[in-house]
């Protein structure tokens, strides 16, 4: 497939690591160092976002606020170029995608995979391997895009499972908003004393507060209510706990403990 | 260093094969599958408690809950040996040193280092690489005591910290028990839905949810007060949050999430 790829930061850096060779590849990004560092990691830049064209698909793995801007500044000239996009938020694109000319196919590929880092400095070839990556369509979407979407994601290691917008960004409330709210809030609590003896077990749980904050403001703004109820969710889950511990409630910690380890245990055994 | 050892699991497993070769090391477990286990990969074991003695010190890592009655059943017979417990919590050690007999010399070393699994099977000499090592003396510590807890915690490879048991157990409830709860609360609510879309930030968070149930009960209600307390601050916390998000107060998501990002990159830059 020949594939342009719109944005080569952690994402489209990564997928452009990912899926030179078995594909053509023309890779532009807005940040003029970026593209040179691309270049010189040998990839096939393109100095204009409209150079990417033609092609048989575009990939735009642009910052999550510039994804529709992107979209309508290329579904003029795609000229039947699938538009795949990577945002982590359907919501916005779904609009977009309702108002967009008949003609235009536009489907979401997003991936459950990253990292606190980002830049294509911090791009890598093997970060959708194995990872859930959700293929969602749009009102723009037929069966051709769902293809070359499922396509594009399984050359990049990942698996492919199809979402609908609404369950999507359901489903991003509960892993991807809660997480991190969850993340910041522990970080804030215990940047009240010494963090000097942290270990591994704190670090992980609160890794993701350390996402870049224009991405997390939007992660968690962009799909307030979903992240808002299940957040309402969580202080109830804590009061509980809160409250067994002052009443000493032996058998409801031990029973509600072992229930979230076998949850949690459960999704260790997943491929 | 003529050093006993009671109790192989995770962690006394990991500190016999991290400190073998430097000290003449004789390992006890309850379980006689543990010991052979032990035996198998090379460590010279033995099949009473009794035989880790004589000892210039005995290091006791068997689960919590055993530890005060394991210190017991060492101390009269000691001679001289300095106990070392590895317990994650010093309350109930502290209480013990204070009624134990004053020839006995009793010291914590507790290694912030861990994984969910447990047994000597998940034993790994490397546990403890640069990981916080928190010596915390007791009633019953002297100097000497201090120093031969220093000098196997860094034996293991850890970088060690003094601290006082109440300061060791404040820093456990932000730093241990509140995470476990955190991770254990958005467990649960996370599987009132599918998990099969669930990324690394959502696995990280959560991971400590898979601690082994006896020893999360221990973490949590061996100091409810403290976790309680803590647990408490992060609902104040996350309904701070979830408030914004109900307002769209941007400014104050892009603060909050910027102060915990610079607070958790800092962490990442520590040794």
């Amino acid at each position: 497939m020949k594939i342009g790829l719109a944005g080569a930061g952690l994402i489209g850096g990564s997928l452009a690591l990912a899926l030179r060779g078995a594909h053509d590849l023309r890779v532009y990004d807005a940040d003029a160092a970026t593209r040179e560092a691309a270049r010189r990691a040998g990839l096939d830049t393109v100095d204009t976002l409209a150079a990417v064209l033609p092609a048989d698909a575009v990939v735009v793995a642009t910052p999550l606020t510039d994804v529709v801007a992107t979209l309508a500044a290329l579904v003029d000239r795609a000229d039947g170029a699938v538009l795949v996009d990577v945002a982590s938020l359907r919501a916005p694109v779904n609009a977009y995608a309702e108002r967009a000319p008949s003609r235009a196919r536009i489907v979401g590929a997003h991936p459950m995979a990253g990292s606190t880092a980002s830049g294509f400095a911090a791009a890598d070839a093997e970060l959708f391997r194995d990872r859930p990556f959700l293929v969602v369509p749009t009102a723009r979407s037929d069966d051709r895009a769902m293809a070359v979407a499922g396509d594009i994601a399984r050359a990049a290691g990942g698996r492919v499972a199809v979402l609908s917008a609404s369950v999507h960004d359901a489903a991003m409330g509960r892993l991807s908003a809660l997480p991190l709210a969850v993340a910041a809030a522990t970080t804030h609590v215990a940047a009240e004393g010494d963090l000097a003896p942290a270990g591994p077990g704190f670090r992980d749980t609160t890794r993701l507060a350390a996402t870049p904050v224009d991405l997390a403001v939007e992660l968690l703004l962009g799909n307030a209510d979903a992240a808002a109820a299940e957040i309402t969710k969580v202080v109830r889950e804590l009061d509980r706990v809160a409250a067994a511990l002052r009443d000493g409630d032996r058998a409801f910690l031990r029973e509600y403990l072992r229930a979230a380890r076998d949850v949690r245990r459960s999704l260790d055994e997943r491929p």
